[in-house]
């Protein structure tokens, strides 16, 4: 892996203690480059970043409206969530509609990923089960779809292994991922993603062509464009089931509302629509740094995308040059973008 | 900062997913250098990875005999540990020796690194303290450094404010870690760690130095080599204080004993000595990745410097080339020292 230039600086004192290298690819829906910084060819493992695109189906093929899904449940089935109380109920809730229930997930089962959700349910004396997986409801839309697709009779039969690559579930979601992106995932390499279904590398400028398209709906069928406008909508209406207390994709959206739709996905990725620019945003970092390294990025170029005022600006600008505290909360030093990065969004 | 060589790859499925890049060094007594892999000149903080050096005043000023502090508590005063109840039990063991309690702690408090030992505080309806601190052993060890130099009346007087720069005791712990590395730390950047004491930069080079001086006790005052020959000790026969469950130092050192002693700092920063070589090692990852980074770097180095068998070859062998599983347990990859790292250190 070539270098990747250094998009996000952690000082300690004045001094630079650490720094995360990366590439950001902005495209727009004709696929044009909008900015290309680092290597932007390379295929990379998109992770939990491109749910939105995996959930076109469980929209397009009405599974969505024939079961009544709600803004919450779909902004669920886009997620990476906390495993909050409200993230359980909902993924429940979801399976509940179908005639399932949590048994039926192949995610497997780890503790909430907010800490204090995690103590909570210890205290209760209680143990996470797969509803709890920050991907259960991403998992809970798939066996949606699975009922659209074959009906409720034997469907835990039919459903059985559904997040294996061959599944017929599996292939309508890697097709609608296929289309969105333009690219052959039969001859790309693939990989096992936490939750165990397929992760395809796709090269980081074709994944920002897909939310570019998702931002228009140019490039994509008639049925995804409208899919990916209600996911859009869903996910600005419920940013709390995307993700969480504290989040950075719940606390964006929660002040940017339809502006943006940005997705954190594991190992340093970030995808983003822009939809007032038509833009589609895919970072990754090389050193597989989310939290705080892309989300870094993902920050600064919103910052320099959208023209932003008041809370909103205050936000974005908290999380794009942030204090770093100890745990006696004294000031000990900073984390930023990169000066590189922040004369390329200029 | 120039890109250092990668050092450890993440692989998701055949295909590298993420890379860590980093500088090691490996030095003798003398100051010559076995290996210099990366920018080693670099002035790095070297966090927590230099808790023993900052605890040879403890044992040099006479304090641990008078106190008669166990081989546990000495090894608790170099920690970062899990805040499981027996680090708890002996930081509060050691204060209680000279008339102190967790509230003299300067520290701050913060959840049990160990998840489980959050989960269980939680459990019983209790939140963390201060003696939960990872660093709460090498407080309360700064602490019976104080009582040393200044006796028990008004020792709660003398010692407010000791984790600040310019307080007696952090003064003779910055003396020991200056002459320990041969470096001057008031013309180095200097900033505060997340226990709030100063962080001084030093060359990585210099850092390795240090730690073959514990090595031998070359380059050290008589009275420190036998503190860093005591303190080596101790920690080898109480590995489990100095880390905790499930941790690499106190797993490598169970298996290895006095061979080695290896520390982790934060930001991917690792230092080691190596008594039957009479090396010592620094590590600093460019991107602050210790647990997924500079562990495996660390594990590499031992495998290379030291004849390992049985076990505890493999021990390393799994550390230094870890298969990654998701949350069923299906294996999606490998985190694995480069080719490069190995062909350096062959």
């Amino acid at each position: 892996m070539n270098a990747n230039p250094v998009l996000v600086e952690a000082l300690r004192g004045t001094a630079l203690e650490s720094a995360h290298r990366g590439a950001v690819a902005i495209v727009d829906a004709d696929g044009r480059t909008v900015l290309a910084l680092g290597d932007t060819a390379r295929a990379v493992f998109p992770r939990s970043a491109v749910k939105l695109l995996q959930a076109l189906p469980l929209v397009a093929s009405g599974a969505a409206d024939a079961l009544g899904l709600t803004d919450a449940e779909l902004a669920l089935a886009c997620a990476s969530h906390n495993g909050e109380p409200a993230h359980v109920a909902t993924a429940r809730g979801m399976l509940g509609k179908i005639g399932l229930d949590g048994e039926a997930l192949e995610c497997g089962a780890h503790w909430p990923s907010l800490d204090t959700a995690a103590r909570a349910l210890a205290a209760q004396g209680d143990a996470p089960v797969a509803l709890h997986n920050n991907c259960s409801g991403k998992h809970a839309g798939f066996l949606c779809l699975a009922c659209a697709m074959h009906g409720r009779d034997g469907l835990r039969a039919f459903t059985r292994g559904y997040a294996e690559p061959g599944h017929a579930v599996m292939r309508e979601v890697t097709a609608a991922l296929q289309a969105a992106t333009d690219t052959d995932l039969a001859q790309t390499p693939v990989g096992t993603d936490g939750c165990s279904i397929p992760t395809y590398a796709i090269p980081l400028a074709s994944l920002a062509l897909a939310f570019a398209r998702v931002a228009t709906g140019q490039g994509l069928s008639d049925e995804h464009a409208r899919a990916a406008q209600r996911l859009r909508r869903a996910i600005a209406r419920a940013p709390f089931m995307v993700a969480g207390t504290g989040r950075f994709d719940t606390r964006v959206m929660e002040a940017l509302g339809e502006r943006v739709c940005c997705k954190v996905g594991a190992e340093g990725v970030y995808c983003a629509t822009l939809p007032e620019r038509g833009w589609g945003v895919a970072i990754k970092m090389d050193d597989g740094n989310t939290a705080r390294a892309a989300e870094v990025v993902m920050a600064a170029v919103i910052e320099a995308a959208l023209r932003l005022e008041g809370d909103a600006a205050a936000l974005l600008r908290s999380l794009s040059d942030a204090t770093l505290r100890n745990w006696r909360g004294t000031e000990v030093g900073r984390l930023r973008a990169s000066n590189r990065l922040r004369e390329a969004l200029a």
